[in-house]
């Protein structure tokens, strides 16, 4: 079982002040769960996280949230994917009574050498929102889970989402099966390690119907609200952008990198050096992002030529047809070394629920409203019908995936106090 | 132990046919050698073998040899590096005569889905060519020992040559004990992991003295004995062009990539991809050959923004000022982008003994003599002070580390029986 470290790891640095909707209690169990999570999975050269599915680190994770939950006395359910939802309340009942409940939360795994705010902030927060409600008192009408969505990242096989696209099912359990980790090992054989029976993967709308909304609380990721003409410290969703994942193979053949003449040698990465150009000079035209970020190399020998390279192309926009002319012209490029293009997942824009949107702007006193680049649990679950929102916290460096995304202290409170005052008000009941 | 596979693999394909200096004898025994070797460390899929230093594979190779030098009554020795010598006579008594012994042999390590040749041919082929010398009643003047050097390629800690270049003191202990493979896995926990001693690493005078000759057989690594107008089966060895090893570090800064906005990007990806376009443009305008075959990506996630992008730059010439140049270039692009280029080693001309390439050269009929791109143990023993010679068996494809390397059965005995004429002129005594 979780058990707290003796020492605070430093990623929490701020003074724990009061705020509006948040209380002392709150604050105080805020402050206490980001010391316990700081240091699990955490890089002690880089200082950033390796957290990803299914391995050592994902299951203390898993368990601190148990724990969590325990501790609050909320019931702790597991769907069939593994996802991980607190309640407080009887969802069933409420469900029949046409209250369905509201579920906050997000995800804890990262991305390779991650950073600590992006999913945890969101899970903490859920918690922390929970306690000042009861602390002040409060009695919902509608039952209130915090979820952990397991594997948001997709660092280890591939796909991100994949708790929240098999709960959905906008990925198939057969697929999600076979997906392969770097060395191989298959999401089967991962959750057989991890003890659990990989049959039992797959929809399940039963736990989807529970969720009557969806919240998710994230550190921004992205400078926007700490522009000086908005200087906010919350925002609320609009939209995920198009965005999606494309496999770049160029092919080449394997020889000796001493003996081989240039003109008798066919070298696949040079095919993939004019993708990773062609990727930015593309999203330039367009008016996009493009990144390479991760590359395989076969066989990957320093004397050997390269045989096949694989590159993975991430390229979103805020519009759907700049995005596919970005990959267009990246196919053109790959295509032309005799190479070739897979797409390995493509999500149009995803809008969120634009009368919550406006409702929890509304209620938080008119907070900006923005689009994001990044994909989420609850753009799945929003493109699954479930009304959703989601809330950002400024990052003032705008940095994240990397040990470097940041969010203060006094920003996070304000993101509990507006996650309390959201669940305040979908929740509806007393206070 | 080793024990025979109750089936044959099929590299070896062709006919055993008779040839002048070998016998029937020693090409059964060839053949034979070669079946045992060909499952050890087979990828099933690609055909390509996988046996890097000091892992399970190299273990089975090692007892392979050993196995071997028993069966025919021959002593073994293992250096303090651990490679392996199997003595016909007593190297130290006829060192102490004034007649230093003759060493062949080459390595049974391969590069990353390597071929079947690189190495084990030098290695099998010794083995042959002391059979035949046995078989036809030859008591050499001078002892002879087959050698299998350890971690020629380089493959799991990044160096070449390391199991001759510790002997011979052109590496040290300390920086080969610390080099590290992709899982972070120091040589010296693998040596401790492989049941060595990591302490007892270091040059090895007393086994290089009792040297007074090596000739290292090879498949080649080029065309040039299938060109037309060439047409043979064997060549000697001239001298290893100039060859070295750079590391490119180019720098960025992590971040998210779907929500960094171009402008606010610095992707290590970028000057990696110029510098991979760059080596390719600078060999071609310096007449030399230059490979990036090996990438290391920070933090290398899908939806990342590389911080680090190390690429290994191998360059490699006939002129060492034009290898030089090549580097230049490539540093040149490589620092634009705000990186740097670290030198991991760096080998200039390395002539084999001309004297006695002559005389084997006439001893064998006038047979080719061929500069190689490639570095091997007897380019490390050469630079020691070795007297050494190199024989090439012609490679009908010139593909190398790949699955696709080949040779002939009929070149193959073609080179035991030169290597049979070698030893038989170099150890003297009576035959």
């Amino acid at each position: 079982m979780w058990s707290r470290p003796r020492s605070a790891c430093g990623v929490w640095n701020g003074p724990v002040t009061s705020n509006d909707a948040t209380t002392a209690g709150a604050e105080a169990t805020f402050a206490g769960m980001w010391r316990d999570l700081a240091p699990v999975g955490r890089d002690g050269r880089s200082g950033g996280y390796q957290r990803f599915a299914w391995t050592r680190e994902d299951h203390t994770l898993r368990e601190w949230f148990a724990s969590e939950a325990e501790r609050r006395g909320l019931d702790l359910t597991v769907d069939r994917v593994g996802n991980q939802w607190a309640w407080w309340g009887d969802p069933d009942a409420a469900l029949a009574a046409g209250r369905p409940g509201i579920a906050t939360g997000s995800h804890l795994d990262s991305v390779p050498d991650g950073g600590a705010f992006d999913g945890p902030l969101g899970v903490v927060s859920a918690f922390a929102s929970v306690d000042a409600l009861r602390e002040r008192g409060f009695e919902p009408d509608r039952p209130i889970a915090v979820v952990n969505f397991v594997d948001e990242e997709g660092a280890r096989f591939g796909v991100a989402c994949a708790g929240s696209r098999v709960l959905t099912g906008a990925m198939t359990a057969d697929r999600a099966r076979s997906l392969t980790d770097a060395d191989g090992v298959s999401m089967a054989e991962a959750l057989r390690a991890a003890g659990r029976d990989p049959e039992e993967l797959g929809p399940d709308a039963d736990n989807v119907r529970r969720v009557g909304t969806f919240v998710e609380l994230h550190v921004e990721q992205g400078r926007h609200l700490s522009l000086p003409e908005v200087d906010q410290p919350v925002a609320v969703g609009s939209d995920i952008w198009p965005h999606g994942r494309w496999r770049l193979h160029t092919l080449g053949e394997a020889n000796h990198a001493g003996t081989t003449r240039l003109a008798d040698r066919d070298d696949a990465m040079l095919g993939f050096a004019a993708a990773v150009i062609a990727a930015r000079r593309a999203a330039e035209s367009h008016g996009c992002v493009a990144t390479i970020g991760k590359v395989v190399v076969t066989p990957g020998g320093v004397n050997a030529i390269a045989s096949e390279v694989t590159g993975w192309l991430d390229a979103r926009g805020s519009d759907e047809s700049a995005v596919r002319r970005v990959v267009a012209d990246v196919t053109e490029v790959v295509e032309e070394f005799g190479g070739l293009v897979v797409e390995d997942s493509w999500t149009g824009t995803t809008p969120f629920d634009p009368g919550l949107a406006r409702r929890i702007a509304t209620r938080l006193g008119g907070i900006p409203v923005l689009g994001t680049g990044a994909g989420h649990d609850a753009g799945i679950l929003a493109n699954a019908g479930v009304p959703t929102a989601m809330l950002f916290v400024r990052n003032p460096t705008g940095i994240s995936h990397s040990p470097e995304e940041f969010a203060t202290s006094e920003d996070c409170l304000a993101g509990v106090a507006a996650l309390t005052t959201v669940l305040l008000d979908l929740a509806g009941g007393a206070s």
